[in-house]
């Protein structure tokens, strides 16, 4: 359809990609789809480097196409918009998250619930509209339909908006879903990186209690003085697990290793949620009895919707919130992949791609 | 406190008890606390026969104090009222479900879900206000705190409706609490029994589909022709199931045998509900990417407050809901717990009692 509209050429692109699941990226020349007439085109300033990217360049879930440009927290100024474009005009920034496309026609994509259509397409590693396989964001241009991009205010600091693209609209859609954003509400938070240290801001932003759950100790100074959570709890310490029993209105568990769900429904109140957003290793066993007991859920959350994302990243400029991250040059992009694989990282990396990706690869 | 207010002597009582683990129920005599100023004393008509009584007859929860009089789906005639009774007048129908007493202070007593309070008191097996075991419905009269009995409207058939003390606002309170209960959703409700075939007559009055999800194809007739189902669901048929996936807005799940619930899980629309509500014998694995992919959650749920049942029992009045049964007389016990531990029961055993307990035991 694209292809009939626009006329305008493909659009010459160059990026780092790998090549194989050794995962390593070099640069790497390609050509992005013709930009049709509801498309923007716009010049990548910064892209968050998120888990997924990690798991898609190392081939985890056996479905890696290579050449792989990973990227789906992008940031970047509109260079052109096609002739039904009438969201963006050229100088504005945009954001684009995990999602370029889908079949706008489903009940999920007519309630604003684009993430969960069957037919999405994923930002990289997908196929486009015309075939074409799909090329992140560690490159210096994006091509979108306008619905999956969001208009970002131009008062946000870009490189911390970023990660808001994928890991916040992710902790943020559930907690508006399950009703977890009211003052006075206790939220667990399970795990503090990219997805749980915005949980932690958006839950301060929304005045509720936050009580960061953790396996590591060495991380209480950081959540406290840091991010000023209200407690931290060890989850292997009985008397700590003992002592919040019954507290939290709800929790959301970032954490992808394996882990028990128990001690974790055993922190709710009645009716409380337990929202899981990593995408795990393993399934634990399902506490089908605590779950009845205490009229307690567990709920799963992918993503957001368009509209909600908009609506994240204004509620973000008004309350200042924005992730803490690591600014990083292109070249150094292998060695954060390294890093992030040991969760060396205050809570993301961002690479400053304007001002540090060089065309020039030979492919 | 009940005996500082009354001073009106203990309740003489007869019933049937099981002194063993052998769970074989023969005539008992036995004395019942004195009533006190907010007690009713009824006299009992009926009294269904629960899934757990016959746990507790056997003493699969290790918990079972013997002797053990079961019973907690009582409708019975007020026979006296305390001083300070104020919903109930001698002659009025009053229902008791599972609870008979909590701390009336706690988060949960304060929001009218008393069957979440850390310290109730239960029907049978139980330990009184003044220390006492509480004994069940099979048997002769009952005295109890009249915010834990509701009002039966004389216009329900009384057989029928005891049931909805247990079994009925087990269905209805989760189908309330998670909004399954509006006209034109689609609801699964896995198990056709005593709780099961209740969702169905709830859901219907709610102008709900419905499917009924079993491994039974015997029961398929049953359901549709009786029942007035919508569809009926063989879970194992693999084409079935895929004809029916990411059809339902929620699922109830009576079932207590091992059961996967990736199936019932892969039946749900994005953002559906399945809730437990059968008392799980063992614990499944829990299917988290199913719930990421599809923001769909899984709930438990356990009886419900006396504000809702009595809600309950009187939609059930407007509606003409009550359970089906087969009203057996006392001396048949030993045989309809036998039969109920087949299933051999459409759907609940109910005991005439007022007609069919004589007195006259010899302990």
């Amino acid at each position: 359809m694209s292809k009939a509209l626009a006329g305008e050429g493909n659009t010459d692109a160059y990026g780092w990609a790998a090549r194989d699941s050794s995962g390593i990226l070099s640069p790497f020349n390609f050509i992005r789809r013709e930009a049709g007439g509801r498309d923007i085109t716009i010049k990548i300033l910064y892209c968050g480097i998120c888990h997924t990217d990690l798991h898609f360049l190392k081939n985890d879930h056996g479905i890696t196409i290579y050449p792989l440009v990973p990227g789906h927290e992008i940031v970047g100024q509109v260079i052109k918009v096609g002739r039904d474009v009438t969201k963006f005009k050229v100088g504005d920034i945009a954001g684009v998250g995990g999602i370029i496309g889908t079949c706008g026609s489903c009940s999920n994509c007519t309630q604003g619930l684009e993430s969960y259509c069957p037919k999405m397409m994923l930002t990289f590693n997908g196929h486009d509209h015309d075939g074409s396989i799909t090329y992140g964001g560690y490159s210096n241009n994006f091509v979108v339909d306008e619905h999956f991009a969001v208009m970002i205010p131009k008062t946000l600091p870009l490189h911390g908006t970023a990660p808001l693209l994928c890991a916040g609209i992710t902790v943020y859609s559930p907690m508006m879903h399950h009703g977890l954003c009211k003052p006075g509400q206790h939220l667990g938070v399970v795990g503090l990186g990219g997805l749980g240290h915005l949980a932690v801001k958006f839950a301060k932003a929304f005045n509720m209690k936050v009580t960061v759950i953790s396996t590591s100790p060495g991380k209480k100074k950081e959540a406290i003085e840091r991010l000023g959570v209200d407690a931290f709890l060890l989850i292997h310490e009985e008397q700590q697990l003992k002592d919040a029993m019954g507290t939290m209105d709800g929790i959301i568990d970032t954490v992808s290793a394996p882990h028990s769900v128990y001690p974790l429904v055993s922190l709710l109140k009645t009716s409380g949620n337990l929202v899981l957003v990593g995408v795990p290793i393993s399934s634990p066993e399902l506490p089908s009895m605590p779950l009845i007991m205490g009229r307690k859920t567990i709920s799963g959350s992918a993503g957001g919707g368009m509209k909600e994302t908009q609506e994240m990243i204004d509620f973000s400029a008004k309350h200042n919130i924005t992730a803490d991250v690591e600014v990083i040059p292109m070249n150094y992009v292998n060695t954060a992949i390294e890093r992030l694989g040991k969760n060396d990282v205050k809570y993301r990396f961002v690479i400053d791609v304007a001002n540090t990706l060089n065309s020039g690869a030979t492919n």
